[in-house]
């Protein structure tokens, strides 16, 4: 299993489209099959910055993932919206190390 | 519901005795009432580098967290393992809204 965590600031004025298109990003992408998780989040201290946390079963599912229609879509809308360019870092999965626990 | 990621830098001559206390711990906090998640990750691009993904009900079952005496004795334990202090920070979930997707 590999967890990104992707961090997001997006300008002030976007806020609320931000969050609109980040629920249907994670709505389409649950459906994936080698998707585990992709949970949006705000942070309570900074509320211009989120936290995409998407787990998926391998590099593969990854790969999969950014040629999606509604990656590539996401991708064209928030992109003018960000306030610098997101990082991504990526993990492996200490625990729970069962793939069933996780979806 | 409240996640809050943790980042934490552990010296590189510790990082197993570190894995198996976190495992112990993740095992532990998810036992707990107003737990959801306990996430256990480690950053493929450094290895010394831990992410606690930590998902609570509410506010109440965070302070719990902190009472319980695994969260003690991990404290304990680890704290004179890490490169530098730990930083957490709290987040309020955007999707999936619902707690039933999180336990």
């Amino acid at each position: 299993m590999i967890v990104t965590t992707v961090t997001i600031h997006v300008k002030k004025e976007n806020v609320n489209d931000f969050i609109k298109a980040s629920i249907e990003n994670h709505r389409n992408s649950i459906k994936e099959p080698g998707n585990l998780r992709f949970d949006i989040l705000q942070s309570i201290e900074n509320e211009t910055q989120f936290t995409y946390y998407e787990a998926y079963l391998n590099e593969e599912a990854v790969k999969q993932h950014k040629d999606t229609s509604h990656y590539k879509l996401w991708k064209e809308t928030v992109e003018p919206w960000m306030e610098i360019p997101r990082t991504g870092k990526p993990h492996r999965v200490i625990a729970p190390a069962d793939a069933a626990s996780w979806k």
